[in-house]
């Protein structure tokens, strides 16, 4: 379906909620992938502050099917969902609602879309030592989700910010089988921990616009064989991923996280398999213009 | 606007709610609708039971902008409105919510739909001594628009149950300034009511599929100069306006009064004029088809 003129009674909808939502991609994104697909859905966005109510109306509204949370609301949607699974309970927060005839199920796909990210690229994670940069919410997702990887050998952890950082790492210690480590963030700790590392995971908003030309890796520290993922998608190539690209390191983009986080939100609010490129091709368009 | 991949972050969006509401056009009018004037709105279809949920999710989602609610949430619903005008307080129904920046209004425009279905056609009300036949919830909404109008001399309302008839009677009386008539409907009562009706409006379910060959008013009884309107409208032309028609009778059908209440929402909804003949074709197709 791609004409409106096409819905019906049995027409489902999803929403991006959250404050602000001006500059969503989310309804671009799902839209075309519907349109793609000929699904019977369509996708709009909602500013919402009044969490609680919103859950409670799409518990009652049959056809809306599937919700994308955004910031501020990621962390408070958890208490109005009807169930979580354990890795979403102990990472805290969700971007993810769907509704099963009136249960409403939370979930995150931040760190699965991470964890698929690194698949793609070809990253082989069996035995690998992940550093994680930053400790905030994004990092907690993904760090959550390496941890519970069955590959992955241990996962450091560093941030300028104690408290975070003792946050995330005791979490992380207590809910996982993992081996972590944590460090106070500073020159020496990264040049340490860079020594390590097979696969450097940047968390922090450096690097973005408009701070472009901001990395908090000195190029000299990077090592054969690395792998570097930066979450930061604006820039596109952020100064870090150029680096890293010039040492002849294997780069990728949070872009392709962010597609992914999308494409398995719309895989579980459709049944269907997503159309990854046609997402990308999205998000590329607005992100290029 | 007519592609969901057009819909953005700003799209406004439309919901009937009922339960059932399998078998609804107002998709199918609504979304024609917005097609026709290139509107960034959309509208879907959801059975509901919680009510309540529903308008607080309502007011929390910003762009949920418009419902249209039906059989049999439409006295329930008053009590989750913020506002509702004293009409349609008195109707005791609305079939219509708009979220006005959070505040919800509550309205009804089955009556006014039904007015606008006679004006259309012609039919001047002034002096006007209209009959009701059958005291329920149509009837209420109608009964009430006619009443508060102030050309309307007289409405007479029949009925075979006694309660009904009451309950519409002395509520009519209490909150207009109309005067009003009510007679337990027998043959008797029918054949006088009929002597001094100039306008006869048909409230009940005689005449509707499967049905089709009955109709409560012998075709002695009409007069030269009634007009006869039907709220039935499946079939689109009942055995009642057949009969009247034969007699040289003007006849509205009720598929103008179910056309314009959803105009009427519809402007309510975009603040656009509705254009109406899309809006009929829209139903004329499906009730032919």
């Amino acid at each position: 379906m791609t004409d409106i003129r096409s819905i019906g009674t049995k027409t489902k909808f999803c929403s991006v909620i959250g404050n602000p939502v001006s500059h969503s991609l989310s309804p671009a994104i799902h839209n075309a992938g519907y349109a793609a697909l000929g699904l019977d859905f369509v996708y709009v966005a909602n500013r919402v502050e009044d969490v609680k109510s919103t859950l409670a109306g799409m518990r009652a509204l049959e056809n809306f099917r599937g919700m994308s949370i955004t910031i501020p609301h990621k962390i408070e949607a958890i208490q109005y969902v009807d169930s979580i699974s354990d890795v979403d309970l102990a990472i805290g927060s969700i971007n993810s609602v769907v509704n099963e005839n009136g249960k409403l199920e939370g979930f995150n796909t931040d760190g699965p879309g991470a964890l698929k990210a690194l698949e793609d690229a070809g990253v082989d994670l069996n035995q690998k030592s992940v550093l994680m940069i930053g400790a905030g919410g994004a990092s907690r997702a993904i760090a959550f989700t390496l941890a519970w990887h069955p590959g992955i050998k241990d996962v450091t952890l560093l941030d300028i910010d104690q408290n975070m950082l003792d946050a995330l790492g005791n979490d992380l210690k207590a809910r996982s089988r993992a081996t972590i480590y944590t460090r106070t963030m500073n020159d020496e700790t990264l040049a340490a921990a860079m020594q390590t590392a097979d696969i450097i995971v940047h968390c922090t908003p450096v690097g973005m616009h408009p701070k472009e030309n901001a990395s908090l890796i000195a190029q000299e520290l990077f090592r054969k064989g690395q792998v570097v993922f930066d979450i930061v998608y604006t820039p596109l190539e952020t100064k870090l991923l150029k680096d890293a690209k010039s040492c002849g390191l294997k780069t990728v983009s949070g872009v392709e996280m962010f597609i992914h986080q999308a494409a398995l939100q719309f895989e579980r609010f459709t049944g269907q398999k997503a159309p990854v490129q046609t997402l990308r091709d999205v998000v590329m368009e607005h992100l290029t213009k």
